[in-house]
């Protein structure tokens, strides 16, 4: 791939607990071409000691840290999480790492993408994969499928990487909504949903889950993206509920 | 690759230092379903410690361990090094890991094939890169070639099992010679070479490589090896040699 295209990857590593292992990462991005780290909710000194360690790599030292993935993935138009599926229930689209390696590829010829790696032990919350558009999984054994984080990163990263082969023609990724757009929208939504008592009480974090996949499940564009946002912002502003 | 394929892969480590990256080898094989794990010279308490570290695997914990790597790739009828290549002179054939990947499946259908990972520090030496036919290289930046050895391991599995795409048809891996035919007619060349006088005094160390390289591009057969080593052993026997 062109330089300036693997530029537009973000790597980003959620609630990183080892500083070993935000090492190895930061590691195998710089073997591969890679320079965007992101981290979210890094264990503080865990982050700390990597980015001190002895040869840390400016790459780590410019690493980018945020609180939430909404922030982490506010410039990205495709976000892709990675998950060992197991015995999860997933109700999000699962792709084999390389299908999903050639989605993102040519997802770069135009456009910024993140791929999200979760913490080692509890990999992506349910709550992360909500700014997903879409998951990815190594093919691992069944029996052991769950892989050392630096590892999995240098698996993924090689992918990108591996060969000059064709890329499937990229058709929405240039005009495609951010994470922010997306996000942006998801609010304004869930606001009006709750306004206009859609929202059961009780029901207020799933349906605001369901919202969330919903939106990114629809691959809008960044305009469209605003259009709905400025309608569904002024129907909430109008919504007149009467309380009894 | 059906699991009897995968089988017949064993993943060499030659002279690791770190009980992490062994643990780390270890566990890539796991998850990618490879289970014959040799090491040869590992530092013995390094080796100690990954074996004896909590959750460590059965698969760790029946590593075979030789002393050279000639023991070790014996039974093996292609054995493949793996290297960062960087600004070392190499007179053997070099693959990008994607197209050795392939060459490697397609010997696998057939016959045992090993991988040589070399010491964090070094990679492989020069005189275990006499006991491959060919080496392997993982496309990464020039800048910055050296991985971490368990990504490495990890990335090179994952190419070997990442998709179920056509292979290569197998020609001569069948019948291909092992590491121990191989290196038998090997021996019998150099005693041979000695005693003719061929072997100037001083250049013992560099002819013996010459020679060992020499055997392995041959692309023997297990019966070609036998012959050629029934006859060169027959020839030496019966050289005389004038001495002044």
């Amino acid at each position: 791939m062109e330089t300036d295209q693997l530029d537009l990857l973000r790597v980003v590593l959620v609630a990183t607990r080892n500083p070993l292992n935000i090492g190895a990462a930061a590691r195998a991005m710089s073997n591969f071409g890679l320079f965007r780290l992101r981290v979210v909710r890094p264990y503080d000194t865990a982050f700390r000691e990597a980015q001190s360690a002895v040869g840390a790599s400016e790459l780590l030292r410019n690493a980018e840290v945020f609180s939430t993935v909404a922030e982490a993935v506010s410039d990205c138009t495709l976000v892709v999480g990675t998950t060992a599926v197991g015995s999860r229930q997933l109700d999000q689209p699962v792709h084999r790492l390389d299908e999903g390696g050639l989605l993102i590829r040519a997802h770069l010829q135009s456009s910024p993408s993140a791929i999200l790696f979760g913490s080692e032990k509890r990999g992506l919350s349910n709550d992360d994969l909500n700014y997903c558009h879409w998951l990815m999984r190594i093919p691992t054994r069944a029996e052991h499928d769950s892989m050392n984080l630096g590892q999995a990163v240098a698996v993924c990263l090689y992918e990108l990487i591996r060969s000059d082969g064709p890329l499937l023609p990229t058709v929405e990724a240039k005009n495609a909504a951010t994470g922010e757009e997306a996000e942006r929208l998801t609010r304004v939504l869930i606001e009006g949903l709750g306004i206009s008592g859609y929202i059961k009480p009780g029901t207020e974090a799933a349906t605001e889950e369901k919202t969330r996949r919903l939106i990114r499940r629809l691959k809008l564009t960044s305009s469209d993206a605003e259009t709905l946002t400025g309608m569904l912002g002024k129907m909430s502003k109008t919504i007149k509920v009467d309380r009894e």
